[in-house]
């Protein structure tokens, strides 16, 4: 982390930040004094705009939302255009993420492995993508300030309530929202994109329950 | 090593390798099995076309060639042109490569890091060297099927369309419908995301017109 310039340190449920951790991390004390410890990772991503996961497992089939990654470079070059907080999501040693948390996040970011041994181990896996960011924001322009946690989630509900409006069915409703989460996401909108997405598919619902009505 | 299909492991002078070795190398024992050991520098490198040391130093003065890098991107992208045998050279973990050594390579590369802390260890600097020259190798897997043009134009007409069923203002019309073309663009959807998408817009137009003809 501090090889890259990164600062803040989230851990939940870690095993005890004992001597021997900070004998590890060298002249990087600092990092393990101000790590904060959650009991939960919901707790930890409380205050956090955009969470993203990341993996080095390849994704099975585009239609599972979960794991349709975006790769560590397109990644890396995108995310110097955001501002607001990013959280960085790395899973357990042995079993990384759980499906829950990987649906939590916005985004997938997927480390490019050999397909003969995909599995990195978790601290190479963190040095990849800290590096990966640290060298594209040598090249970076002009920066989009992304949203943020309360109007991406408006932005989310909105769609989700012309879903309704449209009696879109059932049971492909939550897989079809997770799709324009992971959509949005990736395409990072501006404060003007996504007033302006938002005028529109408000605007759609009203005017179909309206019609409804009478 | 084998995470990013590297299979040739020279070792100069190295500590026993041991069953420890073993355990920590997971699935990659054959690399272990197949590593060549040598008694010098010197003859580890009889054989090889191009040597490369790499650093995470940074150099004091370009005239001071010795240390006059290559940043490590760039070098990955270079190297994908080249034919013979390269060899990376990696220092001791604790005081990284003599003088002589470097000076006995064609090219020197540089891992940026932070100037707050510049040294890596050993096997994150491999590490990082390594996924640097796989993923210029790889570069973007295109694991996305973009959207061929007819589907674009229909994607775009469907929008376009709704708008028309929102009577959206027309001196917003132009401009809201590129918005539109761009968000796409930028999150390059997959064929899947398309149809999802096509449905619920059409669907969204044509209950809006239904209700305006009772």
């Amino acid at each position: 982390m501090m090889n890259f310039d990164f600062k803040t340190l989230y851990l939940v449920n870690p095993c005890p930040v004992s001597d021997d951790s900070y004998i590890r991390s060298v002249h990087a004390a600092s990092i393990l004094d101000n790590a904060k410890i959650f009991s939960s990772f919901n707790e930890a991503c409380k205050h956090i705009d955009f969470l993203v996961a990341t993996s080095a497992k390849e994704t099975i089939s585009e239609k599972k939302h979960l794991r349709n990654p975006l790769y560590l470079n397109e990644f890396s070059d995108q995310i110097q255009k955001s501002e607001g907080t990013v959280g960085l999501v790395f899973g357990r040693e042995d079993y990384g993420l759980l499906n829950e948390e990987i649906a939590a996040c916005d985004l997938i970011v997927k480390i490019p492995t050999s397909k003969n041994y995909e599995t990195l181990n978790l601290s190479h896996s963190v040095g990849l993508v800290l590096y990966s960011i640290f060298s594209a924001a040598n090249k970076t322009p002009e920066k989009r300030t992304p949203l943020d946690m309360v109007e991406k989630n408006h932005l989310y509900d909105a769609f989700s309530d012309l879903l309704d409006a449209i009696k879109y069915p059932e049971h492909k409703n939550e897989k079809t929202q997770l799709m324009f989460k992971r959509l949005m996401s990736r395409s990072i909108p501006s404060k003007w994109e996504y007033h302006t997405l938002m005028g529109i598919i408000r605007t759609a619902a009203k005017k179909i329950r309206q019609k409804s009505k009478k």
